[in-house]
């Protein structure tokens, strides 16, 4: 999506170790306006599927996720991260490893809101190794629910997660797919 | 606001502890045309006020803060939790009792996306002694910046948050202000 790869030519700050913040308009500060013509991509390229819920992830998944919801007339479900286990009864569980912070933590969904038969939509701000897509798939799954596909704001797509679960078999739409980033020579993208 | 009076008499789940469980609709599956109405409300409240910005937490204030600035058309910018001190530099800090997790935590905003002479409106779901809103108007105030008031989902009003903040001179609206609530007796609200 052009609009996006110039938005984070703009705006993104790369730092070491492939760290590119993009906290001016999607995880931090957001840019809401801008974010719903994101969600506005997301419906229209899904456009014709059943989509009863969309499924994120806390804290920086839900913004961009409601302003898709709007789209789509559907509510939002996002996965409360927790490094206490059992606290919560009657959860879908899941494992997600951040390659961020070096450390596994648990993500947990109410049985009550993901069920049997729903068609959910996968949102997520970034999509790298594809360890939290890969966990919110598991919740879709262990609900019984079907997975209508993911939407990613950007796809580090130089990291192997969107590449391994296409080739599972999972729809992948990212608006942007960032092919190489370095500081010495910038971020180009996958054009789609 | 009657229509989500109602719907907390309908959905919400009391439990011990003045526990109100709204997580059908509010903080875990949030209903996003619902909440648009709620930002709509907020936006006639606020009528002809001046609002640059929408200053909230994460991560139960993430969804209503966006779908409040859709209505105003304006940016969110979410504080962030963190237990590690000095990970961020360049951030206003301020700190928030949990009295539902019996701790402290610290809240970050980066000096970046808070600004001398901005008018900020604090939006968040939920009220009761009042914690989370003093940081966030602490951290409007750390930055220069001008607090136009707090718009506020469910104020539980026998909690002495809210009548403190207001006797201080900040404007509070809140959709839902709940007078007594108990297992025995259920929910009763103050009418506006």
């Amino acid at each position: 999506m052009k609009l996006l790869e110039e938005r984070i030519l703009r705006d993104g700050k790369l730092g070491k170790g492939d760290v590119l913040k993009v906290d001016s308009f999607l995880n931090h500060q957001i840019d809401v306006p801008f974010l719903s013509r994101l969600g506005a991509e997301f419906r229209r390229r899904y456009e014709g599927e059943r989509v009863d819920k969309i499924l994120t992830i806390e804290a920086s998944g839900i913004g961009v996720a409601c302003l898709t919801a709007e789209q789509f007339g559907c509510p939002v479900v996002f996965a409360k991260k927790t490094k206490t286990v059992n606290i919560y009864a009657d959860v879908y569980r899941s494992e997600v490893y951040s390659y961020t912070h070096g450390q596994t933590y648990e993500v947990v969904v109410s049985k009550e809101f993901l069920r049997e038969g729903e068609h959910v939509l996968i949102i997520d701000d970034f999509l790298a190794m594809g360890s939290a897509l890969r966990a919110l798939l598991q919740l879709v799954r262990d609900a019984g629910a079907v997975p209508v596909g993911a939407g990613i704001v950007i796809e580090k797509a130089f990291q192997p997660g969107g590449a391994e679960l296409r080739a599972q078999g999972l729809r992948v739409e990212s608006l942007a797919r960032i092919a190489s980033m370095s500081l010495e020579k910038g971020i180009t993208f996958f054009s789609d």
